[in-house]
C-alpha cells in the first residue's frame, strides 16, 4: 500500500496540500477574463466532502460476514469515507458530482484482498451473490472507468494491498510486478535495481500498473519506452472463468493475441493481479529543447519528419497556437537572471520574425549516454530548423518536466472560479491529423459557444500518425452543469468519430465512451469483444456499464 | 493473380525447375553419411504427382450451381489438380502424405472469388449449407494449417485473384495491400513508389500477405521491418457474422485489441481481404558481416549485447555448431579469388585460435544511409569482438541473402535420398534460452536415435529474449513415415513447452500444434479464443480442427 502519509483530496485531484494558484503567475487572469468574460472574483464553492451522505452499504449482514472471512476484517471497508473514494475517478463530471454533493450509486464496500487467492474467493462469492465487482487501482479515471452502474449492489476490489516488485531478470530486462503499484512505487522499486519503466501518465503519482494496463495507458515518454502495452511481456489475470496467466516469451505466433486482448479489457474480463514488464537501465541523462514554429502546421511537419527520421526522443509535444498562448499565459512572474534571459530571447525572437504569441511551442526530450543526447538534441534542431522553428533553448523543456504532473491541479483552481476544464484525446494517420484538429477544435468552440477557450496539443507522435489531445475552457452553466457537459462531449466525440480520429487515444472507454464503442469497432468486432466477456465472465458480474457493455450488457 | 508462368511443385517446395543439388557440394555427403549412416546412393521415389487418385467432389450439382453463381464459372474448380494443390500446405507430413500419393481427405472445391461481395456471399452459403471455408493463400504452411479436417465438405477460398495494392499513403507510409498479394507481388508495387514492407519470410516468394497477417509471420528481417502484427495498422475482415474493419490509427486506447486478436486467427474468425500496413522507404545500402564465435554461449551472449544496446541491425542469426557445421559442409566448391580469399580467411582464423568448425557463426545485415551503415557495422563487430568473435568479412552475409530463400529446395533432395527433414521453432528470455536450446536439442536427439543431425540457430532476437529454430534430419523409418514423425515432433513440442518455450515462434498453430495451444493459454484463456469464435462464425464453418479447435469444435 501506498505508504505516503499525505492526504488526497476527496473531490479534486491529487494531494489535499497541493494547488496551482494564479496569484503568482500575471498574465493568466487578463488571458481568461477576455476570452472567458469570467472574474477572478467568481466563485464556485464545493460541498465539503465530509459532509456528503451516501445510501448506506446494501450488502447484507451475512454477505458483509462472508466477505470478512473472504479477506479478514482489516481489508474490508463499509464506512462513508471509504466508499465515498472508492465510487468514483477524476473526471470533470466525477468532480462535478462531488462538488453538488451527489453521489448517487455509491459503492456498497470496498475490498483490500492480500492475493490472488482471496481474489478468486471474492470473485467467486460476486457470482453466487449477483454482486458486481469493479477492480479499483488509483482511481484517477476521467471517463467514467470505475463508478459503479447499475442495479445490482458493487464492492469496489482495491488491488492496494499488492503493490510488491515480485522478480527482476537482468538479463532479459524483464520485472514482475503487482498491480497495485503506484507509479512512484514502481520506479522507486525499479531504481533501487538501476532500471526504469519509463512509463509517465500525467496521473502516474496516483494510477497503479494494473489500471495502466487495463486502460491501454500511455506515457509521456512513449516514444522511447513505448506504451503499456508494448511493455507487457506477460500479465496475470483472475477471471470468473479461471485464472490465466499469458505466456513470457519475445514474440510468439500462437493464434489471436491473448495478451492483447487482456490488455485494454478495463475490468470487464478480469482483475489483474500482476505483470511482467519490459524495463530499461535507466537513461545517464536527459536534455530538451523548446523551439518555437510559426504555426501549428509547421510545427507538426516537424513532428513528422523526427518520428519518420526515427529520431530516438523519448518526449515530443507540439502545442498549438492557443495552447502556446495559455502556457505563455500561465508563466510565472520571473526575476533575476531568468527574467533578463527571457527578455532577451523574446527580443531575438520578435527581431527574427518570430511571435511566440502566434506560434506554436514543441517541447522535445531526448536520453541515453551523455555525447548520443549532445548529437541528438543538435540532429533534433536541425530538423526543427528545416521547418522554420528557433530554438528556445533548454529552458522550457526543463519547465515542462518540472511541471509534467502539475497540470491537473489547474482544473481544481479553475473551477473554483466556475470554469468548464475537461479534455478529449485522440490520434489519427499523418493526412488527416490537420483536419481533425481543425474539426474537433470547430465542434467544441460551437458547443462552448463564444465565451470559451479550446486549445490542443500533439501528445505522442509516430511514424504512421499522431494523437491530439484538446483543453477547453468555459464558463459553467450552473445549475445545468452535467447538461453542459454532455452537450459538448457528445458533439466532441461525434465529430472525433466522424472526421476519422479514435474514440480515444490513451484515455479509454470506461462509462463515458462506451455508447460510441461500437461505431469503431462494428457490430461484428463488438460481438466479438462480447463472446470473450461472456466466456470469462459468464454472470457478468465484472464492472458492469462500462467498455462494451453500454447497453446494460 | 500471380503471372509468373513458373509451373509449381505439388510434392515439394517452390518451382518445379528449381532444385538443391549436392553434386557441387563436396563436404556434403561425407558429412551426412557419417552422421545418418546414409549413402548418396539411397533412394525414395515420390508417386507421380498427376497419378495421385482423389475422391469426386462431395459437393452436389445444385451446391455447385449455387457457388458458380456466387464467384462466376471461371473462378470455380473441382477438378483434381486445382483440388490436390489446395488439399495441403508445405510440411514434411503434407510431402510424404503426396510422396505415398495418399491424399485422403482432399477438399471438395476450389473457389477464387475476385472481390469482398463474392466472399460474403460464399461464407452465407456454407453456412447455409453446413460446407467448411479453408481461406487459402500461398499454401506453404508447414504446420497443417489449411488441410481439410472433419467430416464436412470443404470448400478451399483462394485469395489469389485479391492481388492489388488499393492505396499508398505517402505522407503516414501506410499502403494497403489486398491479402491474396504474394511476396514478390508486394515488394513489387511497392518498390515501384519507392517503399519497402521489409518483410521477408523464408515462404516469401509463395506465400501471400493474407497468410502472413493470419499466421502471424515473422519476416527474417523482422528487427529492423518488426514482425507482421507490428506492420498492420489495419485490417478488413469477412466473418460469418459480418465484416469488420479496425480501426486505422496509429495507436488507441478502446479496449481490447480488436486488430490483434484478428492477426493470428489463421483462418478462425475470418477471411482477410486487405490490410493497411506500415511501409518504409526503401534503405540507400546494406552491409553485413559473418562472424565466427567460440561457442553458441558466446554468440548468443554478443546477440543479447548487439540487441540490448538497440544496435539497429535488419537481420541477426547465429548457428549453433551442428548448424555451423553443416553450413560449412553445404559450401559449393569455389575457385579463383573467392577460394584463395577463403583459403587466408581459414588460415588467419587457424592461427588466431579460432577453429570454425566447432565455432558458431552469426549472420548480421544492417540496412540505411551509406555512413550510418559503416558505422553500425564497425559498432557490430566491436560488440562481437568483444565477445570472443573473429569476423569473416562480408562474403557470409552475402552469400546469405543470396542463398535465403534456397534452404527449403534442400529438403526436397533429402527426402528423395530417404532422409527425414524437419524444423520446431521457439522462443524464451535470454535467461532460459541456453536451457532450452539444450533440453530441445536433447529431446530430438532421443527421438530421432543415434543416427540423426540436430541442429538450431537464433533466427529472431529481442531485448528480452529469442528465438530457437531447430532443424532436424534422421533416415527415414520406411512404412513407418508418419508415425516416426508424430513421435518426434510430439516429443520435441512437449520439451518445448516443459522448458518454457513457447508452442511456436513464427510457424502458426495449425493442425498439427492445436492439441497443444491449451497449454500455452491454460483454460480459461482457451475460453476467451473460443468465446470470440462463437461470436463470429456460430456455425464453425470457417477452417474447422485447426487452431483452438483441437477436440472437434
Amino acid at each position: 500500500m501506498n505508504s505516503d502519509p499525505r492526504a488526497l483530496r476527496l473531490n479534486g485531484w491529487g494531494y489535499a496540500d497541493t494547488v496551482y494558484p494564479l496569484d503568482d503567475r500575471p498574465y493568466a487572469w487578463p488571458h481568461l477574463a477576455a476570452r472567458l468574460g469570467v472574474s477572478p472574483r467568481a466563485r464556485w464553492a464545493a460541498a465539503d466532502p465530509a459532509a456528503i451522505a451516501i445510501r448506506s452499504s446494501r450488502l447484507s449482514g451475512a454477505q458483509l460476514r462472508e466477505l470478512t472471512s473472504i479477506v479478514g476484517e482489516d481489508n474490508l471497508r463499509t464506512d462513508s469515507a471509504a466508499r465515498l473514494a472508492c465510487s468514483q475517478g477524476k473526471s470533470y463530471v466525477d468532480l462535478v458530482r462531488l462538488r453538488l454533493g451527489q453521489v448517487t450509486n455509491p459503492t456498497d464496500g470496498v475490498a483490500y484482498p492480500r492475493d490472488e487467492t482471496q481474489i478468486r474467493s471474492l470473485l467467486y462469492w460476486a457470482g453466487a451473490n449477483d454482486v458486481a465487482v469493479v477492480p479499483f487501482g488509483g482511481g484517477t479515471s476521467v471517463v467514467g472507468g470505475v463508478e459503479p452502474r447499475g442495479e445490482r449492489p458493487h464492492v469496489a476490489l482495491s488491488l492496494a494491498r499488492l503493490d510488491q516488485m515480485l522478480s527482476l531478470d537482468r538479463r532479459a530486462n524483464l520485472a514482475r510486478l503487482q498491480a497495485g503499484m503506484l507509479g512512484p512505487q514502481v520506479e522507486a522499486a525499479l531504481a533501487a535495481e538501476g532500471y526504469t519503466l519509463g512509463h509517465f501518465p500525467q496521473s502516474f503519482e496516483f494510477s497503479t500498473l494494473g489500471g495502466w494496463i487495463a486502460t491501454r495507458s500511455a506515457g509521456q515518454a512513449s516514444m522511447r519506452y513505448g506504451r503499456i502495452e508494448d511493455m507487457v511481456a506477460s500479465m496475470r489475470m483472475v477471471t470468473p472463468a479461471g485464472v490465466i496467466e499469458t505466456h513470457l516469451s519475445p514474440a510468439t505466433a500462437t493464434g489471436p493475441s491473448l495478451l492483447q486482448m487482456l490488455i485494454g479489457s478495463e475490468g470487464s474480463y478480469g482483475v489483474i493481479v500482476d505483470a511482467t514488464l519490459r524495463v530499461r537501465p535507466r537513461a545517464a541523462v536527459s536534455d530538451g529543447r523548446g523551439l518555437v514554429f510559426h504555426d501549428f502546421d509547421q510545427g507538426a511537419e516537424a513532428v513528422r519528419a523526427i518520428t519518420q527520421n526515427e529520431m530516438p526522443v523519448s518526449v515530443l509535444r507540439l502545442s498549438d497556437t492557443e495552447e502556446t498562448a495559455m502556457n505563455l499565459a500561465l508563466r510565472t512572474r520571473h526575476s533575476g537572471v531568468r527574467a533578463l534571459t527571457e527578455r532577451f530571447a523574446q527580443a531575438w525572437l520578435r527581431a527574427s520574425g518570430h511571435t511566440p504569441i502566434g506560434g506554436s511551442v514543441m517541447i522535445a526530450l531526448v536520453e541515453g549516454e551523455l555525447g548520443q543526447v549532445r548529437r541528438q538534441v543538435a540532429a533534433l534542431e536541425a530538423i526543427a530548423r528545416r521547418h522554420g522553428a528557433a530554438s528556445l533553448g533548454g529552458g522550457p523543456a526543463r519547465s515542462w518536466s518540472r511541471e509534467r504532473f502539475r497540470a491537473p491541479y489547474l482544473r481544481d483552481t479553475l473551477m473554483d472560479h466556475g470554469i468548464l476544464v475537461d479534455t478529449v484525446e485522440t490520434a489519427t494517420p499523418w493526412g488527416n491529423l490537420l483536419a481533425l484538429h481543425g474539426n474537433v477544435e470547430q465542434a467544441l468552440r460551437e458547443a462552448l459557444g463564444e465565451r470559451s477557450l479550446v486549445m490542443a496539443h500533439i501528445s505522442h507522435a509516430y511514424p504512421d500518425g499522431a494523437s491530439l489531445y484538446f483543453t477547453f475552457l468555459a464558463p459553467i452553466e450552473r445549475g445545468h452543469e452535467l447538461g453542459q457537459w454532455e452537450r459538448v462531449k457528445s458533439a466532441a466525440t461525434e465529430r472525433i468519430l466522424g472526421a476519422g480520429g479514435t474514440l480515444s487515444h490513451h484515455h479509454g472507454i470506461g462509462a463515458d465512451h462506451a455508447r460510441w464503442l461500437g461505431r469503431q469497432t462494428g457490430e461484428a468486432g463488438l460481438a466479438a469483444l462480447r463472446g470473450a466477456k461472456a466466456a470469462l465472465d459468464p454472470s457478468g458480474i465484472l464492472n458492469p456499464g462500462k467498455l462494451f457493455q453500454s447497453e446494460g450488457v
